[in-house]
């Protein structure tokens, strides 16, 4: 699925430029897009639902940090001048009560007057911080999306809503775990620090090779397993909760935002 | 107004202790009171205004971060075991139409099952590891409340809610102000680092020593003015709002949790 069309380019693209490519169609992932820029997971519900998906990120706030809401009759937000939400990320998927019936590039014909949108911090934000700070992104090397996977550790519920926590991978050099868990920390607005480090089967993933979403890891001899909360987790809880219908972005391709990474670093 | 009851005795209570006292009628300030655990704020609106107060937290989250929310038909918090949060706040506020209507100890005739409550942090909680620090506590010393301002800034609107920032403010010696920055800044959850220092005037504060909510501050000579987001902001958009009902605490008089302090330290 990865269609990574522009190579190192992709990494300094201005986010607007960004938003412009996928807008004009573009579906690749935008894991290493637009380094220094925060970027945002998306899940959007009808108004009904908005208070149940609010509740259920302020209940689990390390996978769900809220950026932003989008009004309802409206597809636009401050973290990005000129965006449009539906058609500048650059790749979809459309849920019909908790079944995913599509994977557009452009959803203006399915966005609704009654949508409300909410944005929440993805953890590609806090790569650029990583790599300065010399801890190797396995996933960028190698040109993949990250790895992603559903836990057995159950999300606190929220009215409608539940599933089970999803957490990103990143394989981490021993001697750079503590870098990476300092690093995030404080970045709380983006997953902030690990939830998890070391042990994947403590989080029933049996197979680390074949994530849930996104690409397979690429592990070195020496590498610690390092998962971070992950804004797909929204997904996971529409999948158990079975909403009427939702929008969300598809894992690892995500809303490039003009907000720079280092604004959401408390310190 | 404040009823300061149990001296240095309430530093040390334990806050299971503290809150029977408020449910027996001790109508005291809690500045002060269990030291190393945190406290919050409250404001419980009916169910048709949640959704608005949610997002106007979001996006107000310096002096909005939601701790906990309590569903309609309940009253207790896994944050405090036992808790009664129509009984457990020394002082509560009852507004009708933006109006404040009543000021009493005890709400249980007027929660009805309609209303969704919804804690705030509150920055006693950072005051014990400000001391630890050797930032003194004038308030603390003077046996006061803190001061607490209505500012010249506007919250950003959610909703039918909007309303002015209101701060509180701890005059710290001018070579400490850092220290009361780096411990703060640790604690995004109780309100994290300040929002202005040093100009009164630039928030629209013409005189100090008459604060809106609380008591007078304390102010020694080469002491500076440091503003933190306060959680009673909710209750001035309620003033500026006019919801139907609601129920907050009195400014200064919170609910003290079961929840250490250290817990809202991200590191």
């Amino acid at each position: 699925m990865l269609v990574k069309s522009r190579g190192d380019d992709a990494a300094t693209l201005a986010p607007f430029r960004a938003r412009a490519a996928f807008r004009a169609g573009d579906s690749a992932t935008t894991a290493g897009w637009s380094n220094g820029f925060a970027q945002a997971n998306l899940i959007a519900v009808p108004r009904q639902w908005a208070y149940d998906v609010l509740l259920f990120c302020q209940r689990n706030p390390k996978p769900c940090p809220v950026l932003d809401v989008i009004e309802p009759g409206t597809w636009t937000t401050p973290l990005a001048e000129g965006s449009d939400l539906r058609t500048d990320i650059p790749r979809y998927r459309v849920w019909r009560d908790g079944v995913l019936v599509d994977e557009p590039t452009d959803v203006r014909n399915e966005w609704t007057d009654d949508l409300v949108g909410v944005l929440i911090g993805c953890s590609f934000t806090f790569e650029t911080a990583l790599a300065e700070a010399g801890v190797p992104m396995r996933h960028l090397e190698a040109e993949r999306n990250v790895p992603m996977y559903v836990t057995n550790r159950p999300c606190r519920e929220a009215g409608r809503l539940h599933g089970q926590l999803v957490v990103s991978l990143r394989p981490v050099p021993a001697a750079q775990v503590a870098t990476a868990v300092t690093v995030t920390s404080v970045m709380p607005a983006v997953h902030g620090a690990p939830v998890h480090v070391g042990n994947p089967a403590d989080l029933g993933i049996t197979d680390l090779h074949c994530p849930d979403f996104g690409d397979a890891p690429v592990v070195e001899p020496g590498d610690v397993s390092v998962f971070w909360a992950c804004g797909v987790t929204p997904q996971a809880a529409v999948i158990a909760s079975k909403p009427p219908f939702a929008i969300t972005h598809a894992p690892g391709h995500m809303f490039i935002t003009d907000v720079p990474d280092r604004h959401y670093r408390i310190f």
